[in-house]
């Protein structure tokens, strides 16, 4: 190795911090934040989901992408705060709209706390996010709040219109991907681009950023549904077809109703009234016969590449492009 | 009239606008700030509570402070209409918690878009809030997060206790009116101070506008109590009694639990489990029997004139005092 990858600025290569790293320092700064004691109902609520666990991917995204321009700054740590305890208000709320059961392997807020509460918890974890952004250098503030405010209502839409598709009969392929980009690439997206802007990067360098993200966050969404059809439970963790049994518009799902026979889309039909056990095997078997899976994965490389060419063009070292080139790649290692 | 009556910098008396002027300019502006058109359910779900009415005392009360100390600024109308979202994202919000059917007179959110949506447009509307308050110059932009952002947790906090308090047998006086106060005061206390704050007001000043708002608005929800139990029909526009058949625990019920009888206390317990159309009579009759129509216009009166008082302590000449003073009489002479 020359001395000239050995320095850039001040910093030598080992300056740049791996997820793991800058996963346990965030941690222990967040884990230090305190809701107010009481009401003790409402903050237990907000306490019981954050110290659920979580893989803090977006903020320590914020911080990496900080990292890659300067030493990470203080205002850094206060705008990934920021941006977990806005994922987790999501959650909250989400999985109220969604009366879903299990977060995290645990009861969700609303089903331990009740959904009044829930709701109250999600509220003011927004607003303790926003508390965290206004402790930033003030010649930040309002660009770090322009790029907040504008990922939020993104998200919010993103949900509104994934709660439409589901009691929609035809979703169009193209509105789909700009659902899933709404409502879970925005945020990565965003996330790298705070970073990014609070390191001093200028606006080519946030854009490039800001798309690495969003285009990083459907291929992961793509594999997501992937996964949950095609994964290898021992790896996966879990039993594939969850997403079929719950009629859960997939891009699977949706590229079958797009592509498959007269039949085969009759028999989805079909099948979206069947709770049978056999539900997931016939469904699975349709999707092969059209080819869904090996378009999948093609789907998936595709975004992972347009979020790798945009990374590429970032103008820093591509040393200091290491740390994220690695993150993207352990996202993406997931058995495809 | 003395000439020196009519000037005060370069303003006159009558540059000092009244309640009904300044709402008609507030809803003008206002009026005009569109959410975004898609998707069309929430958008719209977010419209129809804003476009239903509502008096916009807090942020009239805003504008208010803040031509006190001067002509009102451009950045007061955004925190204005951030003030105005803000309460209409906790009514959303409140009304889904508390299964209310009706709003000004229509159909809650909630009923007519379903909860999920209602509770995202409620989500949307606190973010667009913020969007707002990013609108005003920079210089003041922390001072007036730091507010909003505390006010917005208190209000959150005084939700949580009310509900708290509902499910409650016995409820303190004290941890009640700091309930009240929560929930209700501290938004058109704050939003006198954020007028102020941007008018330029020192840190007396705001702490005695702060102050008066807070205690108006503590008077404000006594009078509420006691017209809803004594009001005149005619005047106050509804059949009275309706706290008593909701069992709602309100200043009066407070009172009458602790200093009525044993005897009467047992009753009032008892009554709680009473749907019968003479369970208001025998409600008031305890009240009665306990002088508490006399106790609250007393404890109206007590807080009406704290007010007052810090009001007083405003350093503006007194001229300069007198819409609120005017708006603050109007909303304390509804019968009482």
């Amino acid at each position: 190795m020359s001395i000239s990858t050995l320095t850039e600025g001040n910093q030598n290569k080992n300056d740049l911090q791996s997820f793991a790293a800058l996963s346990k320092v965030f941690e222990e700064k967040f884990n230090k934040r305190k809701f107010p004691e009481q009401p003790a109902q409402l903050y237990d609520a907000t306490q019981y989901l954050l110290t659920a666990g979580g893989k803090r991917i977006r903020p320590v995204m914020c911080l990496m992408a900080n990292e890659m321009f300067d030493k990470i700054k203080e205002d850094a740590y206060e705008v990934a705060a920021a941006i977990e305890l806005f994922h987790n208000f999501t959650l909250i709320h989400d999985d109220i709209m969604d009366h879903a059961p299990l977060r995290r392997g645990r009861p969700t807020v609303h089903i331990k706390f009740g959904e009044s509460t829930a709701l109250l918890a999600g509220d003011v974890m927004l607003i303790v996010a926003y508390e965290n952004l206004n402790k930033i250098n003030v010649e930040y503030l309002q660009p770090i709040l322009n790029i907040f405010n504008a990922t939020s209502k993104k998200v919010c839409e993103g949900q509104q219109l994934d709660m439409e598709f589901e009691k929609q009969d035809v979703v169009n392929f193209e509105e789909y991907v700009n659902m899933i980009s709404l409502k879970t690439s925005v945020l990565l997206a965003a996330s790298l681009q705070m970073g990014a802007v609070l390191g001093g990067a200028g606006a080519g360098n946030q854009k490039h950023l800001y798309e690495f993200g969003k285009n990083l966050g459907i291929a992961f969404q793509v594999q997501d549904d992937y996964l949950d059809a095609f994964g290898n439970p021992e790896k996966f963790g879990k039993k594939p077809g969850g997403d079929i049994m719950a009629n859960k518009k997939t891009f699977l799902w949706l590229k079958a109703m797009e592509s498959g026979t007269v039949q085969q889309k009759k028999k989805l039909n079909e099948l979206l009234f069947c709770d049978d056990s056999s539900k997931v095997e016939e469904v699975l078997e349709i999707y092969k016969s059209c080819n869904i899976d090996e378009w999948a994965r093609d789907l998936k490389k595709k975004y992972y590449s347009v979020a790798m060419d945009h990374l590429e063009e970032v103008a820093v070292r591509s040393v200091r492009k290491e740390q994220l080139k690695q993150l993207a790649d352990f996202l993406m290692e997931r058995d495809v």
